[in-house]
Order: C-alpha cells, then sequence, then structure tokens
C-alpha cells in the first residue's frame, strides 16, 4: 500500500531542463522518469542533472504519451494556462500542488506528473489523457513557469507523501469503463451529436474522482446490468 | 504595514541560474533583486529570464554581502548544508520554508532571501550576517538543490504573504544592540576567551527572535542603564 511516482515529460525541447528535472527528482527522492519523444541530450543535460546522471541514464524514451502512462493509475497534467480548453462547456478543475498532495495521501497506486513542452505546453490530446489538472498558483502577470522550476516545485510538495490504502483501478480497467460506458450511449439511441462531448465528460468526472478497484468493479456491474437488461427488452 | 523582500544572489557562477532567478522572481511577484559579484551576465542569463528580463536589467550589482543588505530588516540564508558550521556549541536553528512563511506572517519590514555560490553555498563569514537559516527539506542521498531551484522553491512557499503590523528593528539598529552589548561584555571583565562565542550566541539568539522596534528600545534601555550603574558602582 503505497504511492508510486512516475514523471513523464512531454516532448521536452531544452536538454538543460531535463537534466535540471533529473536533479530535482533525485533532491526529492524520485526516480521514474520517462520521456516523449525528447530532444538531443548531451553534455549540458548531464552537467546540469549533476549527482543524478543516474536518473538521466536511466531513463525511458518512447514515442507516444500513451505508451509513457503504461502501468499507470492516475494521470496528473501539469500546466500554467488555466484559459486554455476548447471543451469549455465541460471545464476541467484545476488543483494546486497542496490540493494535490491531500488527494493522494490516502491513495495506493502508480500516479503519472506529466509535463509538456517549453513552449505550447500540453496539447488538448495529451490533457484528454489525463484525470487531473494541478497549477502552480502564480503571478498574473507571467505565470509561466519554467519546466524543471514547475517540476521541482511539484516534487518538493509531493516529496515524503506515503499514501494510504485507496487501491485505485488502473488506467486499463477505466479505459474498458470509459469503452463500456459509450457503448450504453450506442445502446439508448443517444443522440449522436452529443455522445462525444458526453463521454469526455465522463472520463474527466471519473478521473478526477480517482475510482478505486472496488468502486470500479461495481459502476461496471451496473453499465453491464443496463445493458443485459436493454437486450432483454428489445426481445420482449 | 506589510513586507518585503529582497533577493540577494552571493557571487553567483551561472549565468543561466541568475536568469532563473528573475524569472522565477517574477513568477511569483518580486522584484528587488541585489547580486553580490556575479559572473558575467550575457545572452544565456536573458535567456533564462525569458519574459523577466526587466528583473534582470533591474538587478543591483554590490561588491560584499554587508552592501547588499542596506535598508533590511532580517536576513535569511539558504542553505543545503545543514551540517557545515564552525561554531558547533552554538548550533543555528534550521527553518523549513513553511516555518519561514509562519515566522514572518505577522511582521513589517524587509526581507532578504540570501542565496550562496553553486559550489559551496554561503562562507561562514556569510552565515555570521544572517539571523535565520532555511533549508528545504530534501532527499539524504542527494539534498543539494540548484541555485535556481532552492529559490523556485523559496519564492513559491512565500508568494502572497501579506505580512502584518509587528514592525521589525533594522539591522543597523539591531547592530547597535549588539555593539552595546558586546562593550557590557567589557564593562563586566566578562573572560576575554569567552567574548566571541557569547557575542555570536547573542546576535543569533536575537536575530532570530525578530526583535520589534519597541523591544529594541526596550533592549537597547536594559544595557545603557547597566552600564551606567556600572559606572556610578566604580565611583562609589
Amino acid at each position: 500500500m503505497s504511492l508510486r511516482f512516475r514523471i513523464v515529460l512531454v516532448e521536452p525541447m531544452q536538454e538543460g531542463n531535463v537534466g535540471s528535472v533529473c536533479r530535482a527528482m533525485k533532491n526529492f527522492g524520485f526516480d521514474d522518469l520517462v520521456l516523449v519523444n525528447p530532444c538531443k541530450l548531451g553534455d549540458f543535460a548531464k552537467a546540469m542533472a549533476s549527482h543524478a546522471r543516474d536518473v538521466l541514464t536511466d531513463a525511458k524514451t518512447v514515442s507516444s504519451l500513451k505508451d509513457a502512462l503504461s502501468g499507470v493509475d492516475v494521470t496528473v497534467a501539469t500546466t500554467g494556462k488555466t484559459a486554455v480548453d476548447d471543451k469549455r462547456h465541460i471545464r476541467r478543475r484545476y488543483l494546486t500542488p497542496v490540493e494535490l498532495r491531500g488527494l493522494l495521501k490516502d491513495k495506493d497506486g502508480t500516479v503519472a506528473l506529466i509535463f509538456g513542452r517549453e513552449d505550447h505546453g500540453l496539447t488538448n490530446e495529451d490533457l484528454e489523457l489525463c484525470d487531473l489538472v494541478v497549477t502552480i498558483p502564480a503571478s498574473e502577470e507571467y505565470p509561466i513557469l519554467n519546466l524543471s522550476q514547475a517540476a521541482v516545485i511539484l516534487l518538493y510538495e509531493l516529496s515524503g507523501i506515503e499514501g494510504g490504502g485507496f487501491s485505485l483501478a488502473s488506467k486499463d480497467l477505466m479505459e474498458k469503463l470509459y469503452v463500456g460506458f459509450e457503448g450504453l450511449l450506442d445502446d439508448i439511441d443517444y443522440p449522436e451529436h452529443k455522445k462525444e462531448n458526453t463521454s469526455i465528460m465522463f472520463r474527466r468526472v471519473l478521473g478526477r474522482a480517482m475510482v478505486g478497484n472496488v468502486e470500479y468493479f461495481t459502476l461496471m456491474g451496473v453499465i453491464r446490468e443496463t445493458k443485459l437488461a436493454l437486450k432483454r427488452k428489445e426481445k420482449d
């Protein structure tokens, strides 16, 4: 029963930032780093990693954010851009680092902390893979932090958190639940033009709820039973 | 009635760190930067400062830490090296950033946050000018943070703090109190070999107590009256 953290950098462009994130990770006791299509990592990355060169060497490189999230139970996006969201009617809730710590403190599972590109952050497609969104409260005049500085603040805030006994349903299980829900929408002839937004809303609500294993099986059961009942009625 | 902060970098060696500190300052609403004998600041410092280039341009450069502290009421050293202290018998107390925030929240005055060199931090001579010492709790395996990452954590933790009505005695006044106390040690024929350590202890105790203006005048009055009484007795 404990929390494990994976740091995911999506397409980092400056090797110095990658090195700085490695150092920040080791400073606060984290070691699982996954890089999605990173820039070339050379001497400057190593210099900035300093005595955390092992974190850099052990980092896994993958070609998509989805691949980076294998084995993860909860995905947390970090963003400095609270206003940018193309689905404004299904608005996301933004957490502070302290609120995130509070939400995670009784949980058991693997949490991915996801950081975006230096210039454009995370895309809306990236964000759709994220259950929670955390933003560091900063000056309105200049709210965008450097990548490695945002990372060190989050790692500082989450360091020492031990988690608890609330066992989280994995992303793979949750994906089955979402697919089941989308199937249900088909079965009840839900209006076609509303399907996408409703599915996204369902994912967001359950994503930020951090569904447990037991809860997952109960919810999945309800969807399955509903589908079976629909089929029975059809036959009648 | 409010708190003002000055960020002081003592002999920073890497221009990228100076730029990153500027960005972190603007991210969290700080603008008073003083550099003590900094390295050459060129294009990379500007690049790392990004949209906080004004903080870099407006930074004041001085040639000693003492000069950097003009007009300051409380000096806070940051260090990752809690163990290094040549006066172990007068051990310092180390605050966490959260504890520092707690101590400052009802104060009125100017606080200097002092960061040391990338390689050796602050010297013992630097530390003697500091009232409080703050250390960021980090992994025992690798507790030394990058300069700009230590700065961003502290600025994050102190951002939004407004202070209160407890008006702090200035460093200049406190220096008079310390000199007065040392004079008292002379007047009472205090053992010569104990004078230095006792003076340092007095500075440390009152430094971390963050003496207020009213308290200063009371303490100064006690020392003055004691000296006068000693003189009267001498005449008798």
